[in-house]
């Protein structure tokens, strides 16, 4: 199973992803599900996948192609990000043209999706959701996170956090207790987690970090989080209408 | 959606459900989805439903009419809640081996399911999940609490807290909480909550509850429950690796 987040503040982009890939049980390998795409100076564009791992590396070569082949549109020249995410879209119908009827004959799920997000010069940084039908979702002010694959028990402090005003690093930590709330309830979702942070007009990739169990900052969130949110509980009032049923 | 989450303690049981029901965005309906047989003194059967409404309704009645035509077996006389669970499991393929390839003709997903729970004398309370299909899990004291229905968003909290040596009002507490997130990440699953509490060897369905917008103490859990994980959160030190990302 994947997990990816990604958000959208006032500041910049925040990026996340596990790196565990499953293909049944016994074979659990990891790849990176961030991959950057980058002119520095005049543009980063960040990709986290979920699904078919085949399909998203397929698509991504895709676009690395296109430049090779000189296309008149790629990912180095197009002028805006929503250029990008109709290019990685079109990549991933093309892929899932040629190999789904293959896939489709020994029932292998072909779907995939991808969180892209990032900055050219001269647009505000910018954040989709690329379904597998190749559509596209922005984020927008009212909805500054996107997520894909096991989002949803780490969408409730997502929920909470998560304002376009707040800063890169409290979106980092906020993102990382998302994981940490997924991770202690799917045990297919795990570290190391790879993290991205793009702050506005920065039009570089050099802030990437990869979080895993040695991790000391990791291991101090998920302990202080765990000891917390049990504090906060136990101090809640227990339900008054019974008294007599305290046991 | 629904959401129903049941928990066994070595207190007793507390079950907890949504009472929304969609067929459609223009027809939301309230039907409560907790469902209770009772012989006081004797045995008492709670049933938390999730799933096509006419299923899940059409399975109770079918248990009721076995008892109306005297059949052998029958929930007011096998010795044991998992022969309760096993004629729950067989009224549900009944009514979908009746009604499914009608449903199916329109498209209409037949599927259901329950969390059944409760307590014959001579026997431990017990809990149970029922799935679709007929068959059936039960909790376990390394697996507590069960749920059905929306079930992600509420389960990290289950995950930290449910343990089988907490009492009940601690039980109800974590459980409204998981309702809580439920509710705030999914506004399908709402307000009112259907509670039943049932202590060990009480053998009474007499601990209801009706949770809706104007329970006080419902209100009060939501609004601390949210400052403190808010305070908690802010209280966790940002990330250290980037200093000058700080902004």
């Amino acid at each position: 199973m994947t997990y990816c987040c990604a958000v959208k503040l006032n500041a910049g982009l925040v990026f996340a992803s596990d790196s565990r890939t499953h293909a049944g049980v016994d074979n659990i390998g990891r790849f990176s599900k961030l991959h950057v795409l980058e002119q520095p100076g005049e543009r980063v564009i960040t990709m986290l996948s979920a699904g078919n791992l085949s399909v998203t590396q397929g698509a991504i070569e895709h676009l690395h192609r296109a430049v090779r082949q000189g296309a008149v549109m790629n990912w180095t020249n197009v002028p805006s990000m929503a250029d990008v995410a109709m290019l990685l879209g079109q990549a991933m119908r093309e892929v899932r043209e040629r190999d789904e009827p293959y896939l489709a004959k020994s029932g292998i799920d072909a779907s995939a999706s991808f969180l892209l997000g990032g900055q050219i010069q001269g647009e505000r940084p910018r954040l989709f959701l690329v379904y597998s039908e190749g559509n596209a979702i922005e984020a927008t002010a009212e909805t500054p996170f996107l997520q894909i694959g096991e989002i949803k028990y780490g969408k409730p402090i997502l929920d909470r956090v998560i304002r376009p005003e707040i800063g890169l690093l409290d979106a980092t930590k906020c993102v990382l207790v998302s994981f940490d709330s997924t991770m202690r309830s799917n045990v297919s979702v795990g570290l190391p987690i790879d993290l991205q942070l793009l702050p506005i007009n920065h039009l570089r990739a050099d802030m990437k970090f990869h979080i895993d169990e040695q991790d000391a900052y990791w291991r101090e969130l998920s302990d202080r989080w765990a000891v917390g949110v049990r504090r906060v509980f136990a101090e809640l009032p227990p339900p008054q209408w019974y008294p007599d049923t305290q046991q």
